[in-house]
């Protein structure tokens, strides 16, 4: 084994990747990852705290990715037009992934331990989309922030399960008037 | 011990929001709830399958509870009405409970398990809103079943939070006024 593996972290994950879709997240060991990748399981757990985390390791950076896209917005967007350029500063990163986030959609949807592990990390995007728009003065900024997370996840899904893709702005301007109709 | 004991499951929950509450949720084991209720560990199990669900246990009805105040609202009544002819079946069962919702919200609020619960619990009472939305027609009923739950979230909170109380129907117009503001 080579002794330095700067692809190490994403050689975990796409082994991970395999190995959960394979036989089931429950039923694989982070040593088995790690021997799929090729590497020691010491090498596992530099990279990752536990097996759960190979799937949610880049996530804190996706929260950020959104966070920042809201405070590069213009100053005179409003908070909505702020949140969809948060939107597509992910959606870019997304486009090339979308074999792979499809295949970790599948494991997670499939235990009940990821799911919640999922639930937490959208909280803790929410909480960073909601210091943004509190930057920009935005009235109620935790639940306006619910409000878009929860509409991002919607066009998420929409856009990962279609056969021909929708884009995901368009995905989330139909939220938006969904939710529009509902507090009108 | 008493036989037969017909508040047992009351009793159980009071000892658990005094323990928790003393010790904090990691440091008290079932056995220990248990005693301090005058029960055996064997009746503790028989009402709840672990000590994270004696705070949880009767979430799935008050689920319920939203979706078939939904349900009973009047036919002319606009989805957003119907919510909150939902949460008013709710808020009446909450405010003679205040003092233990309250102090089962800071039990949770210090420990990432039962947080990573509360969200989950969230998630299946947005399934259980969506579904009486659905029938009333609603378009992207789970969407909208995310905001109206995270609507009243807020208001809950304001609600359990405020030294005086704010009516939880006021705070969820508050909150869906700004959900409009930021959809508009």
């Amino acid at each position: 084994m080579a002794r330095w593996q700067p692809d190490g972290r994403r050689r975990l994950q796409d082994a991970a990747l395999e190995l959960y879709g394979e036989r089931g997240f429950a039923e694989v060991t982070a040593a088995e990852v790690a021997a799929r990748a090729g590497l020691t399981e010491r090498t596992f757990f530099r990279h990752f705290a536990d097996k759960k985390e190979v799937l949610f390791g880049d996530e804190t950076q996706l929260a950020e990715t959104i966070a920042d896209g809201v405070r590069a917005a213009p100053p005179e967007a409003s908070p909505m037009e702020a949140v969809l350029v948060g939107f597509a500063a992910l959606s870019e990163s997304a486009h090339a992934r979308r074999d792979r986030l499809l295949r970790r959609e599948r494991i997670i949807e499939q235990n009940a331990e990821l799911r919640e592990r999922e639930l937490a990390k959208f909280a803790a995007w929410t909480s960073a989309l909601a210091s943004a728009l509190r930057e920009r003065g935005v009235a109620e900024a935790c639940l306006v922030a619910e409000v878009a997370i929860a509409t991002g996840r919607m066009a998420f899904h929409r856009w990962i399960e279609a056969d021909r893709p929708v884009p995901l702005a368009e995905a989330m301007r139909e939220g938006f008037a969904a939710v529009r109709d509902f507090v009108s």
